[in-house]
């Protein structure tokens, strides 16, 4: 067997790591790969939290056979006792000769001391290899570290002129089965999934996540500066938590009647009429809810692209052609100039049945 | 050699048939492979009106090798004298035992009369092989025949969230350099490119092709029912002709003083203040423009959306967001239902630079 390059041990380290699919919360996803001679002799990924971390389980696998060996983890070992012991002095007991580590902790705080303790131990580190994958993968876990708020994932579907709706506000179906089913998917994915009160009065969703193979239901999170919430509304039932965010001087009233069913009121600062999105995100963070999907309407969207809170953009392009004055999928006020868009980074296209789903990611300057 | 399949020489036939890019007008693009014991012993296509048809340069080439053979023809061999001799004839005398042909032709005063003649000369004739993509490769001519108007093909560019200007009207620039270049490449290959007023009075654009390496001029044609276009719009340079089409009423002092400079006014009935546009294709028809690439703006498209005059969409997505109430790619009164949206078929996509270009074909029903 021919050795691998540095970036194929990693790339191996990066898939074993993310089987687990975004659930390790509180923890972050990492995988670890244990090379010596050009041979594989450990590897494994960080499956839960209180469970070991991923060095831990690589390490045991290889056992003596680490001793003079490269070990290939996508996170900076850790270098504090937490529920486990520092992953650092593990990775120094087992007698490896090399540390190559995709990326430093986010966490500014301790940011570089594993990597140091290990260096001081006289052992070779070295960091940045397939950096940016690793961000990529565990994103969401570092804007709620770094942040300190959920990675906001807004999502919308469009014909491919540009509408969310008909110009009567019309919008079953735009997408086909196949996009919804994925729509579904991503809730499932998910902490919590937001929409405007607009949204439930037009079309009283249930936001739950329906699978034929089950799913988790996200947190429903609804944007209601009035609390104009019907008490009737299907986001209201008792599929899943409901927390609606509304202003300070809303009907006490009703307030008490909706926390009496269970659903978590919060009420925060108002701007312009509307609920205060950052005010909102730490909220959300407190309650640990670190990916919020943001399936609109336009206007909450346009609330969200003008406090700069959009992480990741999915837009469903369905292949059909409406006309008319209906809604485009990002409305508010908008800039003026083209020039001030916001650009999207790393665009993937993908296809659902008959529709495309376009992703990217906002370049906030 | 292994022998192919009946497909793949008539895939073959098909490439070759498409070399001329739509320069054969007014004659389709045709191709022409001749198989003998599982040998390709000829091939060829039709170049230019006035030259040899397919079937005859594939046959000279074949030589005495057709004889026995079997012949693939993208469109139906012609049965009539024309500016060449009947090309049925030519394939009776050449000796070849099977006919095979994607497609027939679509006039129907002509359709099978060539296929009839063959198959009376004893030859096996097999049709519809590839039909589908041979329909496609013509499309332009097919719609130029049978629906006696140009092939209309329309463009926009717009943000992911659906928008071809801000709200005040920015539109510079929406795609990269890269889409932009590739917008004058598909001017190149149009007989026509179409406008509103409202674009002019805009942008003042030239609608020219622009590209490092040349390429040819569309007709440009202004829908400009009041004929408002300023005596000073670049529009109406030298650069290529001009076609205003205007209402009845227009100020004749104006239309002379255009017609004067070598302007071609075409006035039209107005239907709600509009050109009606079934009678402008019938003109453009007329004069010979058998692909029209529609730039809108958006109640331009608007108006061809609802007369049900687009054969095939090229939508630009730019990776960027701007939000707001800017306008959608088509305008007009549209669709009031979803359900009554017009679908797109064979949709494609492609990357230029980092903007994607969607393209379907709308399914009038």
């Amino acid at each position: 067997m021919t050795a691998l390059t540095d970036q194929e041990y990693m790339q191996l380290a990066l898939e074993i790591a993310s089987a687990p699919n975004g659930r390790t919360w509180p923890n972050p996803m990492v995988g670890a790969v244990v090379v010596n001679e050009g041979r594989i002799v450990g590897m494994g990924a960080h499956l839960k939290a209180g469970e070991p971390h991923a060095e831990v389980h690589a390490l045991n696998m290889a056992g003596g056979a680490a001793r003079g060996g490269t070990i290939y983890v996508t996170l900076e070992p850790c270098s504090h006792h937490g529920r486990t012991p520092p992953c650092a002095d593990r990775v120094i007991e087992s007698g490896v000769s090399r540390v190559v580590i995709a990326m430093l902790d986010p966490n500014p705080l301790v940011a570089g001391r594993g990597a140091d303790r290990i260096r001081r131990a006289g052992i070779k580190v070295e960091i940045g290899v397939l950096e940016e994958e690793s961000r990529r993968m565990n994103q969401v876990w570092i804007t709620s570290i770094t942040r300190q708020r959920p990675f906001v994932w807004m999502k919308a579907a469009m014909t491919l002129d540009g509408k969310i709706a008909t110009g009567t506000g019309d919008s079953k179906w735009i997408t086909s089965e196949a996009a919804r089913h994925e729509v579904h998917r991503m809730r499932d994915l998910t902490d919590a999934i937001l929409v405007g009160i607009g949204t439930v009065l037009a079309d009283d969703p249930y936001l739950t996540t329906r699978l034929p193979e089950g799913g988790r239901n996200p947190v429903r999170v609804i944007l209601d500066s009035r609390l104009r919430v019907p008490e009737t509304a299907h986001v209201l039932d008792q599929a899943a938590p409901t927390i609606v965010a509304c202003g300070q001087d809303a009907d006490p009233d009703k307030i008490n009647r909706l926390r009496n069913r269970g659903i978590e009121i919060v009420t925060v600062r108002l701007q312009d009429g509307k609920v205060d999105l950052n005010e909102l995100m730490n909220e959300l963070h407190k309650r640990q809810i670190t990916l919020l999907l943001v399936e609109g309407g336009g206007e909450v969207h346009g609330a969200f692209l003008e406090a700069q809170l959009i992480d990741k953009v999915t837009m469903f392009v369905a292949p059909k052609l409406i006309g008319g004055t209906g809604p485009s999928p990002i409305g508010g006020s908008g800039f003026s100039r083209m020039g001030d868009a916001v650009e999207l980074q790393n665009m993937s296209v993908e296809m659902f049945g008959s529709d495309l789903s376009i992703t990217g990611y906002p370049l906030w300057r």
